[in-house]
Formats: structure tokens, C-alpha cells, sequence
């Protein structure tokens, strides 16, 4: 089975939306292969064209594709992470600029754009059958030390990204997460005119 | 033409990827028509699915469709933004609740989880032919009181959604301006193995 038709058989959307957002989830099942760089540029590009304050493109991504670097990004990630991010073909840290490139001023947005070119990443990655598979539990002032990110960057978070290992045995924690996760009902998210809680 | 066709003349992806991705952009030029629940409930849907820390779904919309409401919401722009955005059929204000739910502790991705459900939201708009156009010129103090917004929300960004107004004369500065923007080259964007500002 695909990640998307597992998804199908856990998710039911209650209007209907493009399968691609619920059926891309964050399935743990990795199968090792390393990644090219051909295989991931497409999801950088998708990221590329997301939309942002003044178009500033805030975000940045540091990859670790060989051996030597993807240890030293899973070094730095709690126990339960490195557990499962190690049989990703890539993992990835996103960053964004903190302050406007056209005057210098800080860019109340260089968090949320980051996050919606994140989005834009992990949606190609899963049309394209990938696990991506967003992380934030790691060290983050580690992160910046060892990876000598200048503070004009925000340690925004970091992602896993791999091929999926259909019938994975996986250890008795990991499979016990592993499938596609429920939401909060739509209207727990929306208030009409205004607000409530 | 359509949105999308008017970006395909504009944007070349370098390498490829769904089109979604780059035939979505910020169009001013939008037909004043009152948009109904139905139509954009699924933008929300696809925000509704989108990969958060721990699950918690940090995002949330305060939706302004009446014209009374709408009137409330242009008032908090700058006047640049209330000049197009009065032709909305609706303007969304996105929060994020700042705490986890399940231990009230800081959530450190609120934000940048709701930018990914802001990219969610944009592209079903986008592939619907509507127009999606994220606000950051807004009062933000002006906004969380007069919408009373609880402290415990963080205040990201605002959106217009409209339908296409096709041929419509725009008054010389936003005409100017309507066209989809351009983007960084992907390799500003990624470092191989280290970080190189």
C-alpha cells in the first residue's frame, strides 16, 4: 500500500479538498536509501514559490545528504528522533532570515512564511511519494552552535525526508504511532465575524 | 485568462513540479462578490490537515464575510490594503495559540505551524481560481484589541480572498503591481552539508 492510500482508509475530509493535503502524513517508516540531489530539488522548488511580506523569501535550508552530515544533524536531535531519522534519505534544517533584506528592519513574518514554504515542501515531497516528516524536538541552541548559524537566521525547525519502507517491521513504539493522525473538527478553528475562543 | 494561465506566462519553474505551486499568486485584482460559507469552507479543510508540533493545530480564523464585519476589518489596514481589499469577498484574520493544550507549555512552532496551514488554505484557494492574498499592513495592536483577541493568541497575519475580477481597470499603483512576482534562485536558498549565509 501507498502512504496515500493509507491515508484514505484514516482520513475522511468533511468538504471535499484536493486529496493532496490529507493525504500527505508523517509516517516514520523509512527504508534507508540515500537521496539524490535530483530527487530533492523539486521540493525546494515547490517551497521557492510560496508567498511572503514584501517578498522577502525568508527561508533557507541547510541538507545533509552524506553519511558524515546527516550524523551530525541526528546527534543533535532528541533520542526518540535519531531512532527513526536515521533511515532518512535527507534531513533537513529550515531556517529563516530574521530582519527585511531591503532595510534591515525586522520582518514580523520570517516565522509564518517559513512555515508556508515548509508546507509547500512536504505537499511535492508526498505527491511524490516521499515521507516528510517535520522535527522539533532537537537542541536548538546545539543546532546553532555546531552548525554556525550567524544570529540574523531563526532556527525554525528541521525535517526528515525519505522513502517509505512498505511492511517496515518497526521497533514496538515507533509502530505503535504509525499511522495517519486525526484533526480537530473545522469548526473548532473558525469563528465567523468575531472571535471566540 | 485565467490566474493560473497569467502565471504560467510569468513563472518558469527551474525544475519540475506540480503547477500548483507557482500558478498561485497574490492578484489585487478581485470582483467584489460576497463569497458563502460553502465556498470557503474548503479552504479551511485543507488548513484543517496540515502537520503541526505534537498535533496541537495551533492555527485558527477569524472570518469576516457580512459587510459590516468586513468594514471592521479594512479599518485595521493600512490604506494601501484597504484600497484593494475592500473588493474581498471575505478577510481572514490567522491566529496561533501560543501554549500547548496538553501541558501549557510554549509551543516554539505556533507560528510557524500556522504559516504551513496558511500555505494549506492558499493553495486550495488557488487551485479553486480564487484569488488568496496574505496581509501583513495591518494595525496589530489596533487588531487584538478591537477584535479582542485573548493574549494567549499570537496575531499573524490577515488574508483577502476573492473571486477574479478578469479585465478589471485598477487604479495606476495597484496596476502596476498586478503581475505574479519573481523568486530568489533555488541555490540562495539551499546549502549542501553546512550552512553558507
Amino acid at each position: 500500500m501507498s502512504l496515500q492510500s493509507i491515508a484514505e482508509e484514516y482520513r475522511k475530509p468533511t468538504v471535499p479538498i484536493s486529496p493532496l493535503f490529507y493525504t500527505r502524513w508523517s509516517s516514520r517508516a523509512m527504508n534507508g536509501e540515500k537521496m539524490t540531489k535530483e530527487e530533492l530539488l523539486p521540493l525546494f522548488e515547490a517551497a521557492r514559490w510560496s508567498p511572503s511580506s514584501f517578498n522577502e523569501q525568508p527561508w533557507r535550508f541547510v541538507v545533509a545528504l552524506e553519511e558524515e552530515e546527516k550524523k551530525k544533524f541526528l546527534g543533535l536531535m532528541m533520542e526518540f528522533n535519531q531512532k527513526w531519522s536515521k533511515t532518512a534519505g535527507a534531513i533537513v534544517l529550515i531556517l529563516s532570515k530574521k530582519n527585511f533584506t531591503h532595510n534591515s528592519t525586522p520582518n514580523r513574518c520570517h516565522t509564518f512564511d517559513a512555515g508556508a514554504a515548509w508546507m509547500a515542501l512536504s505537499l511535492e515531497g508526498a505527491r511524490r511519494g516521499y515521507i516528510v516528516h517535520g522535527i522539533a524536538g532537537f537542541d536548538y541552541d546545539k543546532t546553532r552552535q555546531e552548525l554556525r548559524i550567524p544570529e540574523e537566521y531563526n532556527i525554525e525547525a528541521m525535517c526528515a525526508i525519505g522513502k517509505y519502507a512498505e511492511g517496515a517491521e518497526l521497533s514496538p513504539d515507533l509502530a505503535e504511532r504509525e499511522k495517519p493522525s486525526q484533526r480537530k473538527e473545522l469548526q473548532e478553528l473558525i469563528s465567523w465575524g468575531e472571535f471566540k475562543g
